[in-house]
């Protein structure tokens, strides 16, 4: 049996372009491309996170907005995807949030352009999620990334997405929607 | 040898939610998200496609502030992806600028989330691309898809992207980037 799939896109902790840890901003195209990619691939939530409740509040009112506003009524598939978005205020509470509704243990899966040591490809991660014990929580980075706190504290680590040539700079977005069709994707 | 890939966002003709042709709007980040996966996936020039001379300025304001202007020297990663970019009034335009540079056929491609009857698939149009005779363009709509004309008018048609379920409503960056990743994809 599959185990449970669960995303979270982190701003915070992350790092700046010199490598410093910060609090980014919540993006709209994020929150919208992001959960539009989840309810594709059959994720089963996808957690925004962020420590600034200011930022957390203008989440809600987004996903408000399209799940129980008028852009609901408009735009029924937004509606669909929006409704497993899910705010949380550190990586801590999104693990928590996880155990209490799944049995065993929830496996974290750091991601990033320049990961490197010792990594798992889509692939094997794709057999973890058939074959593994418990639930597995993606963890994408916006800013310049993953904190290295984050990245340590990972039970995984994924391969970084790479094309043909040298080129690592996709959006988050962008790597987000990459990752979950490959793991999706049944062997050719 | 490979052929050469290009790829073109149509803002014209495209549907409008109740299957109307109109002209969309071009959205920033259409413009980042698009010329960040060309860049990773070798795509030769992606081009921006919109009837409208005002909304063909703003693109090319846009992507001069990042070539030429002051977001280049801030972020050289963006530079380099939105040196790929360019602008065009029509398909025709298009594929007669690519005609001017390449020699062969330039083979289009629609795409689309409803795209059914006869569909090349991914793993297909990869060999089209690698032994096929000329340059692939593959053609992306935005608002809610390609109008007809372009679907009918085309080489080729992609198979839609589907995740296990019904659901298909990615973004159309969310499409880009899956398609040129599946089309890059080795064998596993």
């Amino acid at each position: 049996m599959r185990g449970r799939l669960y995303i979270a896109l982190l701003h915070h902790p992350v790092l700046d372009r010199e490598g410093r840890v910060i609090t980014s901003s919540v993006t709209n195209a994020d929150i919208h491309d992001i959960a539009r990619s989840a309810k594709t691939y059959g994720v089963t939530r996808f957690f925004i996170v962020t420590p600034i409740a200011d930022q957390a509040d203008l989440v809600r009112t987004i996903v408000g907005h399209w799940t129980c506003g008028a852009g609901g009524s408009l735009n029924p598939s937004r509606r669909e995807a929006l409704e497993a978005v899910e705010v949380a205020g550190s990586l801590e509470g999104v693990v928590e949030a996880i155990a209490r509704e799944e049995s065993g243990p929830v496996n974290t899966v750091a991601t990033g352009a320049r990961l490197g040591g010792s990594c798992v490809s889509h692939g094997q991660l794709r057999e973890i999620l058939d074959n593994g014990n418990g639930t597995t929580l993606i963890l994408f980075g916006t800013g310049w990334g993953l904190a290295d706190e984050v990245i340590e504290s990972s039970r995984y680590r994924l391969e970084a997405i790479s094309g043909p040539g040298p080129y690592n700079h996709l959006s988050v977005r962008s790597a987000v929607a990459i990752t979950l069709d490959r793991l999706a994707r049944r062997k050719e």
